[in-house]
């Protein structure tokens, strides 16, 4: 019997596809079995990013999300469909592993940091060899995009997902020097009227599509809010010391 | 007379040469001018980062920081000494510029997350071309080094630096579901009691050197916490949603 393979969550960064780490562009050129996950009909972000480098023999595992968009957050069935299909993913690498197949998994960003591949990793963790390899997130290629540097001295950067409720967004980013909000689109008018409340609407930088051919950076206030992507990335610099 | 020449700004990212990226691997390998920051008489960690990969004509530009261990933060010279020294190495790479050379800086990390390129670009943009490459950020080795995500669904990420007063921490520290603390080394014991005060110690995680041969990860309640070096980082999970 062969030694088991090992699944590999492989950060590949924001999107430019030289912006992948050298070890995880040498992994994806060699792997012989290449999962990932994407939207019903859609050809997957993830997938976008290395097409033309995979091996002309690699075996592609898309991981299609179920459709949810009917059903409410709060509805317990959502949890149990996403539950569902996330074991029924695993359970597929899990065999590939046992048959001695190693699995590149692509994931965007930096697998550990808000990555769906974090789904499968605490199903595989404990029986089934997993690496990750961390990368460049989205949100260094949005404040690289704004040509200012986020943070100096004894900033403290604040992180916020703009699903959350209006009162604790505006709260915490009173409460903090550099701040990125990410998780947009349709959030983004909550977001806007939080970074008013806030007073920090005028320092708010939006990112579309960071480190992408099609990337636009532009102050918030006058950006459209009622149309930003979901990727997109909202900056506000810190001030801090700087001799 | 010849276009100016850019200056890059490149993140190495946290330190295992192989989790550069493509574009810095590139950009490093056919520089003629490399500029990078060390402590005087050491070789410069960013250095060792690159040791062997570098063109055999490059020219090197050793910026050496001025030892000011001892003046005090907050007297004015210690400032003005720092702002001198800035101001003479980006002098330098200007005139590298004018005379039509690129040049490579050398950058630990991600260059504009709490990076010394930083004090290079401010006084470098506006007045010669400037592109900085982003990077994998120390914190992302780190958190990838503990084996588990460090941030799920809507979970607050907050990133102290230890130079903060201890009141500052522990508020701070009590008002997130993910933590980083980096800027470490002698500010151990006060990081430490503030994770006490705020519930966070038992679940806090220490690791040292992330990402190269000799890193350790250990939970923090059971280091050593006199003697850690500066470029440790400390880890506390988020807990958010998980299907």
């Amino acid at each position: 019997m062969s030694a088991p393979g090992t699944i590999h969550g492989v950060g590949l960064g924001p999107g430019a596809v030289d912006l992948m780490s050298v070890r995880a562009d040498r992994l994806l050129r060699n792997a012989r079995h290449v999962a990932f996950f994407r939207k019903a009909g859609r050809a997957g972000q993830a997938r976008g990013i290395v097409e033309g480098l995979l091996h002309p023999e690699a075996v592609e595992f898309p991981m299609e999300y179920p459709v949810t968009t009917e059903i409410p957050l709060s509805d317990p069935r959502y949890n149990e469909i996403l539950s569902e299909f996330y074991e029924t993913c695993a359970a597929h690498l899990r065999a590939l592993s046992a048959q001695g197949e190693d699995v590149v998994v692509l994931c965007e960003g930096d697998p550990f940091f808000y990555g769906s591949f974090m789904h499968l990793h605490s199903r595989l963790t404990g029986n089934t060899p997993v690496q990750v390899v961390p990368a460049t997130t989205g949100m260094s290629a949005a404040w690289t995009a704004t040509g200012q540097p986020v943070t100096w001295g004894d900033d403290v950067l604040t992180v916020l997902m703009g699903t959350l409720p209006e009162g604790d967004l505006t709260r915490r980013m009173k409460d903090t020097d550099a701040l990125v909000v990410m998780k947009i689109g349709r959030n983004m008018p909550k977001i806007r009227r939080a970074l008013e409340s806030a007073g920090l609407l005028a320092r708010a930088w939006l990112v579309q599509y960071a480190a992408m051919a099609r990337e636009t950076v532009q102050p918030l206030a006058e950006a459209d809010c009622e149309n930003a992507p979901y990727f997109s990335i909202v900056i506000v610099h810190g001030q801090g010391r700087r001799p």
